[in-house]
């Protein structure tokens, strides 16, 4: 039943009333005045949510769309790049970087924990030669709930000096603090469906002048995903190619709704939301499967011992109609996850944690009694 | 005034309520078995509508991402091509061709005018080592209001047996016939915004035997646009990358309007307002740009002669809020442009006939007396 549905999945995640209305306007002419301001005051919120002045640009497409662009706009075909993999959205930087015949050398750390930022240090101090073009790494890695420490590994790829670093901030952005221009990432990619409070459709590239200057030698072919077109069309507020409008008007409303926030607020609940699902899930005897200290501001991952995490999270979705969201190819009935992603208040991640620990008494799985998941949660959330 | 703009554009095009509640809905999960149902009816729906039992898969982008992915999927580097032009959509087609390195070869013809299918006969048959992969026709052309005979030229597409035929029908698909089994259409794109009665931001791509066989021989790199992924996810009614939930909502609710209208009256209502809007700008002395018998279903454009078609544009918008689309490229403040496109009715047509005769009077510039637009309008809508 989708009309008392509660998202807390990391995407599609909850989209207030104020954002769905807007979605539902009538559409305007995308070459129209009336349009272009649109652009213009969206893209100034967007510049505010990245805390930079480079460019951030909207692509109507997916979280993918938007990384692969800045994969393809900023090299070419034989370059050396790095690219950090513990999960799923890792491998698939790794999969569209070999679909464009770059050279990938792989930093690995197993799914759960965090990647090494001295791993990147010592491969990129050992690369005298400068041969490495860029280092992608995923910030916040949605499969298994991990942050990665992007400030790091960027500090590392600064000292480099020839590579540029690209990030996945699909599920951190609007989370928690992504400061590109005082990290000095080049390339962040994000879309709608997660901290924008939006649902999916619209995806955006920001690009550092390092960026730009890379792109300048790219030789990948490219049309729709081609960033320079977007730039180009960007200075007249307009867009190369038709771009989802309505979307357009939800990304006003909702940047609206978390300037009035702020950012400051916006990153401390979800801190605070974080930490009150890890310390439910361990009251109640659930271990966390994201590494101590490596939580994801946006999705907490939680692996039950001798429980099929798929029957608890059905259970979960049909009793109470809250969706959690399952773990992700080998992980598929190891692991849930609680995602606590853009528009969630406390009620929701209060109500999930309940919600899990009612389901596992109902079904007999409940380790000691029931109420010290809710306790746990209340006081950190308190 | 966004709250009563009346679109006569050929895209964005009007939207119903209907469609517009469908798109404000919560959104759901898009891995969710509810979503599932959803993709799996749009997906009958879209085939109801290209009149095929071929594949049509959807993606989150605009028509030209659509178009991209066509060509991309099917062709190698250094392909032969033979591409039509006679306006802005065939003309960028080549730039993508161009973009992936093909070895594009162009049918032209002058904007305003059709391509001419024996052009392409004579140089398919000369083609005797068959190197002539695919052939890119734009089957309605939005920038001159010109509808192309791509049944014609697919007739000698398929004598020739090697080539695959690529059609553009963004403007053309549920605006005219379009029977893609019948006409053996190997590639049919098309974009939401258009005879959909959707807002943009969805795009759709179909797909034959042959152009799947194409694809299997394709090596140009690709990730969000390979078609493979989106036929794969398709057998279990899903979606390589997260789609925009919301506009799937939408479509699910325009294609339920359009099976209750039916193909044959959809047809219908897009010739009468084709040939209103001819016969009205004939009567008030405006001659239309394109071709006599080769007027788009979707849009007509008219060039008046000794008047500025921007003054006229901006005014019918300033006094009537009606939206026309002005001239492209070298046509700007030549030409301007009605769309009659999607969910327009008889009223629209009626009214922008009006408004445009109505405005031409005030502004000092109508031939003969006020009424001879509308009444040769009338009489076509009768």
């Amino acid at each position: 039943m989708q009309d008392k549905l509660s998202l807390m999945i990391p995407g599609p995640t909850p989209v207030p009333e104020t954002v769905l209305r807007a979605l539902g306007r009538h559409p305007i002419g995308h070459r129209s005045g009336e349009f272009q301001s649109v652009v213009k005051r969206t893209t100034e919120q967007l510049k505010w949510l990245h805390q930079t002045t480079n460019d951030v640009l909207t692509i109507t497409g997916s979280g993918t769309a938007a990384m692969e662009a800045g994969i393809i706009n900023t090299l070419s075909r034989g370059d050396k790049i790095l690219c950090g993999t513990n999960g799923k959205f890792g491998e698939r930087w790794v999969k569209v970087a070999n679909a464009y015949g770059l050279d990938v050398q792989i930093v690995n750390a197993e799914w759960g924990q965090p990647l090494n930022p001295e791993d990147f240090k010592e491969i990129l101090e050992a690369d005298e030669n400068k041969e490495i073009k860029a280092t992608i790494v995923t910030h916040s890695e949605t499969s298994t709930g991990v942050i990665n420490d992007l400030k790091a590994i960027s500090q590392h790829v600064q000292k480099h000096g020839e590579s540029i670093i690209i990030a996945d901030c699909v599920t951190s952005l609007g989370a928690c603090n992504v400061p590109m221009d005082e990290w000095g990432i080049d390339v962040i990619a994000s879309g709608s469906q997660k901290g924008y409070m939006m649902p999916p459709g619209l995806s955006f590239v920001a690009m550092s002048e390092r960026a730009w200057a890379a792109q300048k030698q790219s030789n990948l072919p490219k049309f729709y995903l081609d960033l320079n077109q977007y730039r180009n069309a960007g200075t007249k507020n307009s867009n190369p190619f038709t771009p989802a409008v309505n979307l357009y008007f939800a990304l006003e409303a909702s940047l609206d709704i978390m300037q009035t926030e702020g950012l400051k607020t916006i990153f401390e609940r979800h801190n605070r939301h974080k930490t009150a699902a890890q310390e439910g899930m361990k009251a109640i005897g659930l271990p966390l499967f994201s590494a101590k200290g490596y939580g994801s501001p946006a999705i907490t991952a939680v692996a039950p011992e001798h429980i099929d995490a798929e029957v608890l999270r059905k259970e979960v979705k049909q009793r109470f109609d809250i969706l959690l969201a399952g773990g992700q190819d080998h992980l598929k009935g190891k692991v849930f996850r609680i995602g606590h992603l853009g528009f969630v208040n406390d009620r929701d991640v209060l109500t999930a944690i309940a919600a899990i620990e009612s389901t596992l008494s109902s079904l007999g799985l409940l380790n000691g009694k029931i109420g010290e998941g809710l306790k746990a949660a209340s006081a950190a959330l308190k």
